[in-house]
């Protein structure tokens, strides 16, 4: 066993990272230049008789794909779950696919077993839709319809843009099947500008709150409903570039079991939204108070999170499917900060390439 | 902020855990008792074309819904996931679930959203189905049909003998909506046969590497496939009992990202079983010792996991279902071990109480 190498000094670190934080309100933008892809796919959804949708991705894609559950269910009220790859991959399972949407979510398009499954669920009879960054890439080449993502190039290695784009994405075509993608739209637009304007407040913001935490080892981040999806993606953005062991749990999972690990060093991120799931979020921040956990909250609802040592609110949109547009963003800014801190480059995380071409 | 309370003794510590991981070969074979209910749930399934089916609980009951998408995808080779509690329960969504079945999974059969789920669910059209302990539980009175765990009386906080009846439960009830039921039970009469003889040879194993962790904060624990569920299972009786913040990953998911936060200092536990998945598995393995982790391998292909600094080897039962039955148990036991190592009560983890009927 050997100690950890010396990692290089902050200086120019995670530059990368931060200016692609900074173009996601144009990414989002460039999105809604192929809005009418995205009505033209959801129609054909519906003619195929698509009412169950399958969504499939790693990583980020795969936290973009909870979003997914709650757009699809809450706008056309079409089940939509995260399907397991390894059956159709691995054991060659043949499910019966027909009258179901699958969707294959991945930045580059090159993600082998999601291309397999996209390819396979195709023979099982699913309407097969690829989202993704690359409309020449095979995962395209192997989809009925393509709908590229355009969030543009994105180097750093830990993804901001695309996992915007994808959420952004699949609120639009969910909204588009119920027809309300205009609506939906014009929302997208609401959030590019609301998150110009938020990026100087949030970045002053979460300098103190990095400094506190510089020496953490390990949180908890939570979310219900469609911020399940956030507290995933924020998670993941830790774990990539701070090296926090960063855990998402749906707050009512957190009462489940995982509270009983919690203590003063070991912090819980709360993501708050002004909806239905707010007492369940309130409740699971009680209860790791309780614990002794240093609190974050942040969301439209931050200051309904009693007790909390931070904050890190942002204006209500008010839309439950709009909010994870904007909530992912004090995160993506954290990890930023936190990562420097620790003296650690964002822009180049230990062991990751851009497109994983691993099983 | 206060520094943790000192803990008790370990003296006793964890005796009701350890008794009830040794009942559970008992609390399999009394599942068995009811093969005939599981047959006939499974016939009433077929006869409502339920081919679709939509599996809720929380924390163990969760991990073992994980188990039952594999279960039914790879027996009657019918689509399962796990169904969102929020877009019902919180948001009041009206999802057409008819074709489909609705699995509640509840120890006590009082957890508040899995109940107020399931009745809603079969308000929407699906077939429903209590999976719990109490079959006078709330759970059941909701549920069209009630299948009877029969674990037995559980006190530990932490659940051992429900989380294996609920996939041996899943996997005969997937095994019988397939015609397979006597060979599935069989199957688990060998378990707990096999179980039986190997808690002793597993309790001496797990002392050493108790040791050898005493002072681990956080660790990665990798499955794919059915032994995802074993993962994620694994991962909570630590977070429980231990205070370990353990993260269940798949073994692809963890080269998506998480690895980059992996060092010596960041242990991983891979679960390894001879099957389609084990080049996945042996890959993240790989990735984690190129990052500086420790490795503890389990399962029946543990020897297969290179460079492995601990092992526990299981026997092959020669069936991709059975493997889950075995696979946990290590993890238990070496929960158990390190809790005492850690003067550490996992009988008493710190609050927690046995039913959860926070929302």
């Amino acid at each position: 066993m050997s100690l950890p190498e010396p990692e290089p000094e902050p200086g120019d670190a995670g530059a990368q990272f931060l200016t692609e934080i900074h173009e996601q309100p144009q990414a989002l933008l460039r999105l809604l230049e192929h809005d009418g892809e995205y009505a033209r796919v959801a129609e054909l959804a519906r003619e195929r008789g698509a009412r169950i949708v399958r969504m499939v991705g790693h990583g980020s894609s795969d936290n973009a794909a909870s979003y997914g559950v709650y757009a699809f269910g809450l706008v056309p009220q079409w089940t939509a779950f995260r399907d397991s790859i390894s059956l159709s991959v691995h054991y060659g399972t043949k499910l019966d696919m027909s009258g179901t949407a699958a969707i294959g979510l991945s930045q580059s398009g090159r993600t082998p077993d999601v291309v397999k499954y996209l390819e396979r669920a195709g023979h099982n009879g699913a309407f097969t839709v690829a989202l993704t960054n690359d409309t020449d890439s095979e995962l395209a080449a192997v989809a009925e319809a393509v709908l590229p993502l355009d969030a543009g190039p994105e180097h750093a290695v830990a993804a901001t843009k695309t996992y915007l784009n994808q959420v952004a994405a699949l609120g639009l075509l969910a909204s588009h099947a119920a027809g309300k993608g205009q609506r939906f739209a014009t929302g997208i637009r609401l959030v590019a500008e609301e998150l110009a304007e938020l990026f100087p407040v949030l970045e002053r913001r979460v300098f103190p709150i990095a400094s506190a935490f510089a020496f953490t080892g390990r949180m908890f981040v939570i979310g219900r409903g469609p911020e399940f999806a956030t507290a995933r993606e924020i998670a993941l953005k830790l774990l990539e570039t701070t090296r926090v062991a960063a855990e998402p749990m749906t707050a009512t999972d957190l009462a489940h079991g995982p509270v009983a690990a919690l203590d003063p060093l070991f912090p819980v991120w709360a993501i708050a939204s002004d909806d239905e799931t707010l007492s369940a979020v309130v409740e699971g921040a009680e209860r790791s108070r309780e614990a002794g956990a240093t609190l974050i909250a942040s969301g439209a609802a931050a200051d309904a999170i009693p007790d909390a040592a931070y904050r890190l609110p942002l204006p209500n949109l008010g839309s439950r499917l709009l909010g994870p547009l904007l909530s992912v963003v004090p995160g993506q800014l954290f990890a930023w900060a936190l990562a420097r801190a620790r003296g650690l480059d964002p822009d180049r995380p230990r062991g990751l390439s851009k497109v994983t071409l691993a099983l």
